[in-house]
C-alpha cells in the first residue's frame, strides 16, 4: 500500500468530473493532502496589509499563508482530485481520516450581508464586519479573548467526490457526493463513506476547520490551512446514496451547557429564534455582538429537539459553559 | 420553604390561563407532581385487553396505569396548574428539576398516518403500526430486543406555564411559554427559565419520557408515567422571551456513532433524507422497519451540521453504537 503526498500545486475551485486527476492511487493507499484555508490566503493578506489585526507573534506563520497561490471570491480552494483505481459509479469510497493538522492560526468572521444565519436580522441592529484571528499554537484550545477559550477538534469542512452530472458545480453547497458538508464530527478517527458517481471517484479535500459548532452559524468555523492524511478503499455496491460516517464523537463533552429554544413551524426560523436569544445571553456575559456571533459559530450546537409536535418544531442552541475560564 | 405533593386528581388537557390552580406555592417551594403517560393510561388498557403484547412480568405495574382517570385522544394529561405567588407577566419562572422518576414500564409507537417524521413515506412502503413496551425496571437501560438496549435519561416532555392569550390552547405544539418541548436534556440537575405571561405563572408538567433522541422522530419517546420533583423561584424582569435552560449534559456520551447526512434547501426534507438512510442502516443490522423507527425515536439525534451553505443545508442523524451489545 503506497503513501502519496499532494501539495498545494494541485488545487481547483469547482467540482467537475472532467478535471484531470492530480494523483492516481490504488484502493488501500494513504494520501496526505496539503490544504489552503477557505479564503485562499486572502485573510492572511488582509492581516499583512494592516486591514485586520492579529497577535504580533503570529505574523510569521500568517506570512506563509499569504503566499497562497489562490485568492479572491471564487470557490473553496480544494486539493485534488485523487483518482482511485477501480472505483465506479454505484460503489462507495470508504475514507479513513487518519490525521488532521491545522496551521498555527485561523480565523472566524461575520458581516452584515454574508451567508450567516442572522446576518440580515443583525444588519438591521447595526452589526459590523468582524474577523477574529485565533492563535492555534497551543493545539488544544484557542482564545477568543482573555477568559474565553474554545477547544480544538480539527476536521475538513470540504471532503467529497465528483458529481456524476457533467460540467462545473459550485463548491458552496454540499450534495449527495459530499463536498462542503461542514460536519464537525469528521475528525481524525472517523470513517466516511461517499457514493461514487464518476469513474475513479475523484476525491478532493479542503477548507479545514480547527473547531466549529453544529450549524456554523456565522458562516465560518475556525478557518485554517493544514494537512489531512487519509486512507481510501473501494467498496463495491455498498448500497448508500448519501454520505454516511462513523465517528468517535458526537460532539458532546462533560460539563454544563446553557441552551435557548426556538419553537416555530419553520425549522430555519426556529433556529434563528434560538440563536438570537443565545447571542443575547453571550452579550449579558460581556461579549460584543460580533464577538458573540463569531464565538457561537465556533462552538454553539444547533439540535433539532423535536420535529413532530406540529405546528411548532423545536431547535435548541447549546453553549458549552466550559469555554469560560474561572476568575 | 414548603414541600407540596400534587397527585393525579389535579389533571388538565389544555393550556388555559383561566384554569383554577390546583395548588398555590411560594417562590422557593418544592413540589412533587405525579404524572400520567401521554396516552392517559390508554396504552396500558390496550395491553390488558390483549391488543398489545408485553412481558408477563410487567402486567402488574401496567394494571396500575390502566386505572388512570383519563384516556382517549385529547391533549396530554398534565398535572397542575401550580400558581406561584408573586409571579407576574414580564418575570421568569426559574425551575430547578430535582428528580425525575419513571414508572416500571414505558412505550414507543409508530403508525402509518401519525405525526412521525417519515410516516407518510413509510406508509407508502407498507409500514404497519407498532408499539413496543419497554421494561424500565433496570433503571439504567431498557431493551428493544436481545442485544439492543437504550440508556435511560428521564425528563418531562411537557413543562410549561399558561399562555398570556386567553382561551384554551392545545397541548401538542410548544410555544414561547414552553409546553410540549420534548427536549431530552431537561433531566434532573437542569434549571429551566420560562417567561411568565399570566399572573401566578400556572406551571404544569406531564408526558415523561424515559429516553428520547433529539428529534423524537417517530412521534413518541419512551412514554411513561412517573413523578417529577422541582423547586420554583420567581425572577423579576429576567429579560427572556423564550425558554432557556442550563443542563449537565448535551446528550453526548463516549463511544462510537454512525451518522447519515441529508443535504437539501429545506431542513425538514434534509432531516427526512438523513433519517431514511439511518433506518436502512438499522435494517441492514437486522431490525424490522418498525423496530428501526421506534429505536431511532428513542435514541437517534438530529443535528443541524450547517445552516449556511446555501442552497443546501445539512442535517445529520446520529446513532449511538453502544446500544448494540457484544456477542
Amino acid at each position: 500500500m503506497a503513501h502519496h503526498h499532494l501539495k498545494l500545486d494541485a488545487l481547483h475551485t469547482v467540482w467537475d468530473n472532467a478535471l484531470s486527476p492530480a494523483l492516481t492511487v490504488a484502493s488501500g493507499d494513504t494520501v496526505t493532502l496539503d490544504t489552503l484555508d477557505a479564503s485562499g490566503g486572502g485573510v492572511a493578506r488582509r492581516v499583512l496589509s494592516g486591514e485586520l489585526s492579529a497577535p504580533p507573534t503570529l505574523i510569521s506563520p500568517i506570512e506563509a499563508d499569504a503566499r497562497a497561490p489562490l485568492g479572491g471570491p471564487r470557490g473553496h480552494p480544494l486539493t485534488g482530485p485523487v483518482f482511485v483505481e477501480g472505483s465506479r459509479p454505484g460503489d462507495a469510497l470508504r475514507i479513513e481520516l487518519l490525521e488532521v493538522r491545522t496551521a498555527a492560526w485561523g480565523w472566524t468572521g461575520c458581516r452584515p450581508n454574508g451567508i450567516g444565519l442572522l446576518d440580515a436580522a443583525l444588519a438591521a441592529e447595526g452589526l459590523e464586519s468582524y474577523t477574529h484571528i485565533w492563535d492555534l499554537r497551543a493545539g488544544t484550545h484557542a482564545d477568543l479573548k482573555p477568559g474565553v477559550r474554545v477547544p480544538l477538534a480539527p476536521f475538513p469542512g470540504v471532503i467529497g467526490v465528483a458529481p456524476g452530472a457533467s460540467g462545473p458545480h459550485p463548491t458552496a453547497p454540499p450534495r449527495s457526493v459530499g463536498g462542503n458538508m461542514d460536519i464537525r464530527q469528521l475528525v481524525a478517527g472517523s470513517t466516511l463513506w461517499l457514493p461514487v458517481e464518476a469513474p475513479g471517484a475523484l476525491l478532493s479535500v479542503g477548507d479545514l476547520h480547527a473547531a466549529q459548532g453544529d450549524g456554523e452559524v456565522s458562516g465560518t468555523g475556525i478557518e485554517t490551512a493544514g494537512q489531512v492524511t487519509l486512507r481510501v478503499h473501494v467498496e463495491r455496491q455498498a448500497g448508500i446514496t448519501i454520505p454516511e460516517f462513523t465517528t468517535p464523537t458526537s460532539g458532546g463533552r462533560s460539563g454544563a451547557w446553557h441552551a435557548t429554544t426556538g419553537h416555530h413551524p419553520d425549522l430555519m426560523t426556529a433556529a434563528r429564534i434560538a440563536l438570537r436569544a443565545l447571542l443575547r445571553h453571550l452579550e449579558r456575559r460581556g461579549l460584543t455582538l460580533p464577538e458573540a456571533y463569531v464565538l457561537a459559530s465556533a462552538c454553539v450546537d444547533l439540535k433539532i429537539s423535536q420535529i413532530v409536535d406540529a405546528p411548532n418544531y423545536t431547535v435548541s442552541a447549546f453553549l458549552p459553559l466550559d469555554i469560560f475560564m474561572e476568575g
